[in-house]
């Protein structure tokens, strides 16, 4: 039995405890700010065990998971610190890495065993309400190790999220963060632009929207607060893709006209696409 | 029973007739350039007539929908508006109108009744065996009269794709150009730009990405030639929302580092965004 304790009862926190409940053979204990929050985990049913008294849910807990917005993790993470076992392992959910490993590792040496953690999973909707125990099923989880990580506690960290279905995939937290910026980050920014642009020209296009267009920008309805902390995070990855894409578009523009160039480009778009279709990044 | 020709055996064609025969009250014919496709046609048993004589299929038609290529189309219409009766009604299913209705409407003056419509459904996926009764259920489908539309035919044609279970709607030829333009030929071409970005920086990243980044360039799995004729027929309008979206993007990496602005540009966004969860333009 793992006594895994889980610190935030988002969307994430929700779904890694249900996820966990599934998978079988882990205490599971959940902290949150809120009395309230707590009461809503109780009616949910959804942890063995859940508080806002923080050193009662992560004291005796073998694994503990930071399911909290990037910029409370250091406050929490010091609290946690003071508490548990030199042998306890700590990851965290975070969407940027360099940053959170940079905070986070020093709050850790010698009181406990930390590596960031990515699961790319979620969704435009927030809170416990949404959680699901499916929702890393076939997800990729980005583990993190830096140099000073502990190689026992990355095996158990990528274990874990292997057993709540994840395909655990490798990066240092700075490749890490280039890469979510192009693949997440920007195209976020992208959707709300997106949204934004039309909504500026002709507020009455968005009533003509077709599933493509809903689809493009389901990502825009993610939550404002959180994705603007990502976003300054990781601001220089996201800029250096935002003026990325700039240049391609000033570059397409030159195409409209040019029947054959556009035609490669979209056929060379559509086969780069298409691979996406079969991940090939497992490696469970 | 009405008398409905179908010409040209697509994605949209064969989910036109499919959606016909579940409407019930037409006798349905499907004209095919390749006598293979004829075959595939009756073998599916999508149409109750399939030829490669394009005067056979259409000569007694009722309504005619034109479902190939924009440049395509003028040939095609100046054949069927030689052998069609001048009370037959004839429309198409272009994703660019302007130029479309300019060149088809004086082909069929006095010898048919031309307007334009397009529906705003279809999928990343081209050809007949792609097609579906319910493409079009709940699908926006724009019609655009000119000013020298037949009213009664615009009736009868807007009352077809209400028996396909579109919310019909209406614009000018131009307007609906704009409008499509921005919602979605240029989102077209955005996906498209996105996977190149991403891939031509880093081809690896896109081994990392999830559903959504999958959703937001689903739309550049369509066929290429295709989407290169749509953009070239609406090139100032795609052009016109390229360049609304650098100006956006530049405003918006001077926002990263700002975090009030940035969370007040995210929300706006998705309170825009949200608002598409519920169309608003349905007139049926």
């Amino acid at each position: 039995m793992i006594r895994l304790a889980i610190v935030g009862p988002g969307l994430l926190g929700g779904s890694i405890a249900l996820s966990a409940r599934r998978s079988g053979g882990f205490h599971i204990g959940l902290w949150a700010r809120r009395a309230e929050a707590v009461a809503e985990i109780e009616t949910l049913g959804i942890a063995d065990q859940a508080s806002i008294d923080l050193e009662e849910i992560v004291k005796d807990a073998d694994l503990i998971v930071l399911c909290i917005p990037i910029g409370a993790m250091p406050v929490i993470a010091r609290r946690i610190a003071e508490v548990i076992s030199p042998e306890a392992i700590v990851t965290d959910v975070g969407s940027v890495k360099a940053c959170v490993v940079a905070e986070l590792e020093p709050i850790f040496r010698g009181r406990g065993r930390f590596a960031g953690s990515h699961p790319m999973a979620g969704s435009e909707q927030a809170g416990v309400r949404a959680a699901r125990a499916d929702l890393f099923d076939g997800a990729v989880c980005i583990v993190t190790p830096s140099e000073r990580s502990d190689a026992q506690a990355m095996e158990e960290i990528r274990s874990f999220w292997q057993k709540l279905g994840c395909r655990v995939t490798e990066l240092s937290p700075a490749a890490h963060d280039e890469i979510v910026a192009q693949i997440s980050h920007f195209p976020h920014l992208l959707a709300a632009a997106l949204v934004q642009c039309v909504a500026d020209e002709n507020p009455r296009a968005l009533d003509f929207s077709g599933p493509g267009f809903r689809d493009m920008t389901r990502v825009a309805g993610g939550p404002p607060a959180m994705w603007a902390e990502i976003l300054r995070s990781n601001r220089h990855a996201v800029r250096k893709s935002a003026e990325a894409m700039i240049e391609k578009l000033r570059g397409i523009v030159t195409l409209l006209d040019r029947e054959e160039p556009m035609i490669e480009f979209l056929t060379q778009a559509q086969a780069r696409r298409d691979r996406l279709r079969l991940p090939k990044n497992t490696d469970v």
